[in-house]
């Protein structure tokens, strides 16, 4: 074979990606199709096709052709020289971890995922620590090897495995700004909005009915359902390759707008991975350029563009159409109101913009002590409660409105949620910068025209992939280096607005 | 590491057994799940996990641990050394064609397939016809290469990679016997059926309805819904690995049998999986015993089980409480006349037991000329409708009744039409000695119990898996070799019993 040792990698890094899909498919089918008896099954086959992935992208060769490869780049595209690095990068983060470690954490999670569902539904922690335990002992060993290789601190080198070129330090210079700000901004906004009458929203809303419109909104942003699927799940996520992209999200029938928030915050994750450039989409360079800048793109639809008058102007006649909803409560004002409401809550996924940090930031520093071993899995739940009162002045009732209400710990993800919270201080970033340059983009919203706003975002984030450092990014998009302040603006001119701007804003959108 | 090279082999097919069930997993999704658009990227995804199947099983690695373990089988069990006979025969059939063959094949079977759907939509096979012919070279190729190393003749590998054990030999003895009576047997009983009145059973039954019903009988048939899943799907199928197991079928609103025996049929498939032995279910020697058996495990449920009087009796209120069904038409006796109709049709599928070997005997001799090279491509549509005329005194009017029916040949499994024959065959061959041998099944059959029928499968089927070839497993099941003898006594009596013996067993269903 006469191919170059770039052409070779292309070829073997095709293949990896091919594996990347198939697994995709299997984790999305165990979620959302699988029979429960099933786990062990799926657990053996996600297990044998990680550790085949592992062995692949660590064989000898793929380091003796990037070895000459990245010798001598002459001829070679910018974006494949970048490839080349993404391709290093994740060899290097593969090599860090022996397969067997690797495969004991596959079958690990798998087993403490199906605990997990298991001590949910009987709402005891007590029954999933054991499993949780024993994830949190391999992942402990994965971090400290992943970051002698990366010479990083072990948790950065988790960090770094969701979110590359994002630190420990990034993430406390961030907490450090918000939690300057936002106790006290969450007083004022509730002070606030208890000033204003809120008419409640209540009904059934059947669960095909809340689907149909989540279609036709999703349809609207520009989701392809010829190459991608709505279902339901326990938690929402997003799954799969851009060419069958699988968005989920859980219909509540007493609550009109969970279930369609939850579907467009994935469809903000599923235009990324579509926006991603197509000609590159099987190789490293074409990837995501990390979870904070996911969960970036799907905030920014989620809590910017959703949970704005623009968008409730488009989405009311929907209401109208699909339920048959009217009178005062569906006024725009009122179903604003609702989509802002600020409230002190125990679970991290119903909880708005301002009290969402706190919540991630507990559970930063208890998966922290976790890991170090300062905290026992035994004394989680204690933790727990006592970082709620801590936080936010309020103790969950049980488990699971405490510690059980994430999956992230039970299927080894230690070093996630941080991007969260980075996520939105990037989306407000970029949505500051967006505004400045779309011209009109609240009345196209109105109108529910997402055109303008994905085409700035696939010129300034989306189409670059991981072609580079998701900081230069920012500062190409921005021309800011990644702070808080964008974000804490945003929160403060949203949630403190005067009676008088909103009754200006409601003027102009009566005429 | 100390393993013997036994465990070392167990440990590399766990492995690819692993693989089989993601495989699996991949075409069940495709088939029921996948969006439209996304079948280039699912392509990309099984081709890239097949070709790493097939070189995980041909690595020297596996050759040079078979040869030392079966150099000294001392303290090996009788199963173990079976295990090792079956992963030399899968190791022998994977290298006896070389990959650059298998993506060729591959690669033109997916070509051939997608002109097939077009083909069938325009109802034209010339448009198809160039495509076929090159799936038949390859397979032409590939048979030789196969025949070569396995010392068979070309056609007789085919058929071995489908069932084991198998030979032309058995399959023109078979269609000897059945050629001899069949015929005048469907004149017979078609005499017979003409004499008596036949209630339609008219109606529209809603799918959802329909579901309900299937899925209640399948968990009276022993089908576990938590470790397996009921689905739909353009042609009913089975997919899966014992532990998740999936069967689809599809439900005809104007017919309210054809979704239920649909999903009986691939519950027969499934059970016959399910029932594999447990401890071995990871290993080569646990896997089914072909096709062939396969087949004779789905028709035995279908064909024997339900479409029997014993089993209108159970069914019959089940079709009232679901869909109201009252009147005379829906009587056990008008019932069971649907359910045993023989028809002269053009359509495979939904062929009657006395009709179907008949085209099974067609598609035999035609895939036989088109690998010898005696039958041109081009010339297949004609000499398939003369082979209709010869066969069943009727023609199709065009060629999607006729050649372009069926998607095996288009996909490149030639050798595997025989097993629906054989499968019959054996069925009939099996059921003869299980009802000597179950007490009162008839009785149990009716009260919905199918313990004593699935008892008896597990002992001398299902708990076998691949241990012993076919032909051992029939005469230690059945104390005879593979004959069609039980096939022609069963068929006769099913279909030319007497107006007297009807009579009998009415009154006393009634008593």
């Amino acid at each position: 074979m006469s191919a170059s040792p770039y052409k070779q990698l292309e070829q073997e890094f095709r293949r990896l990606h091919a594996f990347r899909g198939a697994l995709a498919l299997l984790r999305w089918d165990a979620a959302v199709m699988m029979p429960r008896g099933s786990a062990d099954v799926r657990g053996e086959q996600l297990a044998a096709l990680e550790t085949e992935h592992h062995a692949l992208l660590t064989a000898p060769r793929i380091t003796r052709l990037l070895d000459r490869a990245q010798a001598n780049t002459q001829g070679l595209a910018d974006w494949q020289i970048a490839n080349l690095h993404e391709m290093r990068r994740q060899r290097d983060h593969a090599i860090a971890t022996p397969v067997t470690l690797v495969s004991r954490l596959t079958k690990a999670a798998s087993r403490a995922e199906s605990r997990w569902l298991e001590a949910r539904a009987q709402g005891k922690f007590e029954a999933f620590a054991p499993y949780l335990e024993e994830v949190v002992h391999l992942v402990r060993d994965k971090a400290a090897l992943l970051g002698q290789a990366l010479n990083l601190a072990p948790y950065d080198a988790l960090v770094d495995e969701f979110s590359p070129g994002l630190t420990t330090a990034d993430i406390d210079a961030m907490f450090k700004a918000l939690s300057r700000r936002l106790p006290s901004l969450i007083r004022e906004a509730i002070a606030v909005q208890e000033t204003r009458p809120l008419l409640p929203l209540t009904g059934k809303f059947p669960a095909g009915k809340q689907r149909a419109l989540a279609v036709e909104v999703m349809k609207s942003v520009g989701f392809p359902f010829e190459r991608g699927r709505l279902d339901e799940s326990e938690q929402p996520f997003t799954e799969g390759v851009p060419g069958d992209i699988r968005v989920t999200t859980r219909f509540d029938p007493n609550d009109i707008f969970s279930g369609l928030l939850g579907a467009l915050h994935e469809t903000g994750h599923a235009m990324y991975d579509l926006g991603l450039p197509q000609d590159w989409r099987d190789q490293p360079v074409g990837r995501d350029r990390g979870m904070a800048l996911e969960e970036s793109q799907s905030l920014l639809i989620e809590m910017m563009v959703c949970r704005s008058r623009p968008f409730v102007r488009y989405v009311q006649p929907l209401l109208a159409k699909h339920f048959g909803a009217s009178g005062p409560e569906w006024d725009v004002e009122n179903v604003y109101s609702h989509l802002t409401r600020v409230r002190r809550g125990l679970i991290r996924v119903d909880a708005d913009e301002l009290t969402y940090p706190l919540h991630i930031m507990l559970r930063y520093e208890l998966e922290k002590q976790l890991l170090s071993g300062e905290l026992a899995v035994r004394d989680l739940a204690e933790a727990w409660s006592a970082g709620m009162e801590q936080r936010l002045g309020i103790r969950p009732a049980n488990d699971v409105e405490g510690c059980l209400q994430d999956i992230h710990w039970a299927v080894g993800s230690f070093g996630y949620f941080p991007s969260y919270a980075l996520g939105a201080v990037i989306a407000a970033q970029l949505y500051e910068s967006l505004r400045a340059e779309v011209q009109e983009l609240d009345e196209q919203l109105a109108r529910g025209e997402f055109s303008g706003l994905l085409g700035w975002l696939r010129t300034n984030v989306h189409g670059l992939g991981a072609k580079v450092p998701v900081q230069d990014l920012l500062k190409g998009a921005t021309g800011k280096p990644l702070s808080a302040v964008s974000f804490v603006r945003y929160v403060e001119a949203k949630y403190l607005e005067s009676t008088a701007s909103i009754e200006s804003t409601a003027s102009s959108a009566a005429a």
